[in-house]
């Protein structure tokens, strides 16, 4: 059966994460006169992310990733010896909310919404989703955030909050992530998981992603639009 | 200054409720082979409307739109002593999923999501209000609800649980609604007021509801059209 519901997973899923804010890294430190392999600093900076998150499930006090961002930022800057102004900081934790969607996701996304309701789950909270969907010109029918549990994926609670205020069954929604982890949750919850290849989420250097193949009924595609094929097609 | 953050009320102030409930009751009716005054049915329902709300409001467990309309709807036939079968009284519940934008809701929220961010503030559960909106044709940066407060307006934390998950100030954003109490609630917490004129709201029949004169800063305009030029003309 087709999944009624759509849930999105957002950064590195539908948005690329990496090149928009090494390019606002490159010209920040550039503004502050600082050398730094900006590259390797965003990479960094998006591996403290999940262990940020961690804490916040284990059991901490729920902050949004403005909030995260900054403070991972101050400890990756420090691990790098780098100086940035505050202003420049701010800057880019201000960055999560401008990033590009992948060539694929506006047209996928309008194909996927003809047929099915669609719907953001990511960490970002709504403000930044907001902010982010409206820069990256990509239209969901309803913007959720892990926010509404209070918690972070892969929280259970999250995918469950999700699914009670939209009022659908798990068996009726699907998950779509570029993600092993965000898939194996929702999946254990009834939901069905769709991977999406996005190759080029931490750049041409690393292996890709490799899709969770021993999920039961998982559909694998190269983009968004593959999956509105595959689903509709 | 100019509200960064819109939240729109969208029964009777985005769509019109009433003519396509009055369509799809009489169209029951005539499959159920029931006759009845339509008209005065629907406008009973919706009169019925506030009560069950201010209910919640008053420490009654939380439910949703759906379920309330669902009551309102039996209580209401059954005090014009008309029958209907569960399935058309399902229809008709169903049928505020369904509602048709006034003339110049799609335009207007089209240009006024170019300088601000715009919200749904409904009293609409988000599966109803993803529904409606994806059926009428317009486009909100962020659906919110009552349902998120697990409340009703005109409850204060409405509207304080809408500012924290969009993460703004009230005084950065506005209230717009065609209603004096939705509009004194969000007052009284700081948002400006913004009245929109809706006079066929209740059919051609009755006077038109009046703008809340006596609230600071108070706006009044004739559609949303009105509203993007006074804002941002």
């Amino acid at each position: 059966m087709t999944p009624r519901v759509l849930l999105f997973d957002v950064f590195g899923t539908v948005v690329d994460w990496r090149s928009p804010l090494i390019e606002a890294a490159t010209a920040a430190g550039a503004r502050a006169g600082v050398q730094a392999r900006w590259a390797d600093v965003v990479d960094d900076w998006r591996r403290a992310y999940q262990p940020a998150l961690n804490q916040v499930i284990g059991g901490a006090a729920w902050q949004d990733l403005d909030s995260l961002h900054a403070r991972t930022l101050d400890m990756v800057l420090a691990g790098h010896r780098i100086d940035l102004p505050p202003g420049e900081r701010d800057g880019l934790v201000r960055g999560w909310h401008q990033l590009r969607a992948w060539p694929d996701s506006a047209a996928g996304l309008e194909a996927l919404r003809r047929r099915h309701l669609t719907a953001t789950l990511s960490n970002g909270h709504l403000a930044l989703l907001a902010n982010l969907v409206k820069f990256a010109g990509l239209r969901f029918d309803v913007l959720l955030s892990a926010q509404l549990a209070a918690s972070y994926k892969p929280a259970p609670e999250v995918y469950l909050t999700a699914l009670r205020l939209l009022g659908c069954p798990p068996g009726q929604a699907a998950m779509v992530a570029a993600h092993e982890g965000d898939l194996r949750a929702a999946a254990a919850l009834g939901l069905r998981p769709v991977f999406v290849a996005r190759p080029l989420e931490w750049g041409p250097g690393p292996g890709p992603e490799q899709p969770p193949s021993d999920l039961d009924g998982l559909i694998v595609v190269s983009d968004l639009n593959a999956l509105a094929d595959a689903l509709d097609g």
